[in-house]
């Protein structure tokens, strides 16, 4: 496996054993700002430490946009995003191994972090609502990390800065479906988790995807591109 | 549409979005300080995702102060000013969408995060005090923004120095005003609010401009500046 | 006025105004994790708003610490800390302005975010501890002060740096004192809450100034600092 | 004594008293958020203020990873790691002075900050989840750390981006462990408070060594390096 590979699968363990594990085994005393902070130092971490292999993309909407931007290949793509979901199967698997070792722990419906939305997840946010909130959130997310790895963005600053954003979404949007604008983050637990959070995945893939194919097709066309 | 207005625009709808859709979609569960950190990290988001091409003022409070200091002209401001409420419009359209997506969903009487004073809006903090905090707050607010994108200033830092003093001012005055600092924030929410946050509007148009002007003003006689 | 003098006065204006005035107006939501990081932040807008006219010590135990370094004249800091308390007092001037906005307001025995210890004041700790917190807090704090000031420090990151350490500072010692480590910080409020906080002030007027000279004394000696 | 070990042994005091500081004197107002955000920005402190020194590792795991990575040799670890031992019963010491300061002050079984699992400690995880959550914990920070402060590196960004990440890990850990990942850290409070925490302390050493020694042989190896 190459050295990219083993970056993009080791960091998206990080998102998802620091982001669903601050969710899972601390939640309820962390609150819905902990959370968030964890997600987003998840990537800080990952972005200054593995950042400078693979570019610590971590997330396949991101790669995705990548590709309609013309800045990767579809070849690359489909390596990163299989890296990606393996890491961060791994991810769920290691927080379900500490999880499991609290005495009277259950796999819950949407257990691991797992996204979802409707009746019985957190807001109980409609279908629609979630689509919209997933895909606006992952062409926003997506267009700020274009911007913060272009030719003209200040050097060193996009770790933090991608970190911060996935932050405040996760602040703004944790009620609706709590957060995924990452397929690979979703696909680690929901696959532990199966019932609803499965069934509820496709949601968690394609709005990001068309989120993060949408942001790199503007950039490509230069709307958003400070070089152009 | 010029591509730096694209970018003032689409930076504000995500300042709009991120900040005030932290307080309405997870305000209860987030609290201020949550709601705080959204706002600043939007900045940041916006900064480095977009800074490179319209400098991401995303305020017309910001702008009235760079045509007083001398950084910007008359014209320009009308064009970035015109911009940044679109954009907030924007951001406040598809938070309503979201936003109505929750089983029961209301408009309240300062829906979306509007900005506010007096009996029954948080605090109930009397005119006086709302209008010294958002003149001083903004005041304080452009003076930094100057500052931290001057001659003289350490490259690249702007946009995290920015972004988290906007949360620093958010911990200090929501209970105030719920924090506005920008007239343009405060339009987007307001047009779809109506009601109190309409007919209170003009006090969060007014403080911020006239704060701003006068940071531009100090700036430019060179008493803030740290290169004359 | 120097522009040097403005930039202090300002400086800790902002400091008292936002790290104060979060305490004032929003403690009771936003807790001490939002009040220190209030405090923190508060040092990131001023270091990069005006660090470059005056370097930003918003602080009479750091102009000291610079003194004792050898990197500043008994003379201006006689100056910056005249400055340094005026800013203060306006700080919290103007924060009473807008505390006296709320329906209700009354001053308390500690108002305004005054600085204390012992019965009444928060976690009721003897003056042992709150001399001692004091000291060695404000030894740290002048310590890294120095280091990520000094000749070999990474450039352009000391605002962030040491307003974070400040947030630390505080979520430590909210408790124990209220956090002063600035005597300048702990006289504005204490001019105007009077009492207690008045004929308590000399323990954030001694422990800091001490703690200040000390790390300033040890960083001269070469034993703190990098480049020796 | 050198001016290296010097450093690191002021660098762990600030890490315990901060640290497990905020834990003692304010855990119960700033929750589990405050405590890890004191963690991550004491490193932050530290990093800034000495790392130009001794380079702040301030931590056994991280002195041993960066043998195993062979950018250290044994000699210099065994010196490391006494001062940040030396530094972390220093920072335990002030902070005893301090807490016993508060009336009613008593030690309990896990006091000062202690590490710990099973029965009676917050989580009440068992041992194996403990054994996990450090051991992965540990493998991952130093993992980053190897990664920040590498040849090819963003210069300046290591302290903040190793200070998050470690926030990042309290904010998933501190139930199951209350997060230690660091010898020194764990040795400080253990000292003082007997009992459990010092029966329990082996864990606290064995598996954040283990962690970070594998961190730095797979680094060598060139797997999770980047100029390789």
């Amino acid at each position: 496996m190459p050295k990219k590979l083993i970056a993009e699968a080791l960091g998206t363990a990080i998102l998802v054993l620091f982001g669903c594990g601050s969710a899972v085994l601390a939640g309820a005393d962390i609150g819905l700002t902990g959370i968030s902070l964890a997600f987003g130092l998840a990537i800080v971490a990952a972005a200054y430490g593995l950042g400078a292999i693979s570019g610590a993309h971590l997330n396949p909407a991101v790669s995705l946009g990548m590709v309609t931007a013309g800045r990767m290949t579809v070849g690359e793509f489909v390596s990163y995003a299989v890296a990606q979901v393996i890491g961060a199967i791994l991810g769920a698997g290691i927080l379900y191994l500490i999880a499991s070792g609290k005495p009277g722990f259950t796999m819950g419906a949407w257990a691991l972090g797992s996204n979802g939305f409707g009746p019985g997840y957190l807001g109980e946010y409609a279908l629609g609502a979630a689509l919209v909130f997933e895909f606006v959130a992952t062409f926003l997310f997506v267009t700020v990390i274009l911007g913060a790895t272009g030719p003209k963005a200040a050097a060193g600053f996009a770790g933090l800065a991608i970190g911060l954003t996935l932050a405040a979404i996760h602040l703004v949007g944790i009620n609706v479906t709590g957060v995924s604008v990452n397929p690979a983050r979703s696909i680690g637990p929901a696959l532990f988790a199966g019932g609803e959070a499965l069934s509820q995945l496709w949601v968690f893939i394609v709005a990001p995807l068309a989120g993060g194919a949408l942001a790199g097709m503007i950039y490509g066309m230069g709307l958003t591109r400070a070089d152009a």
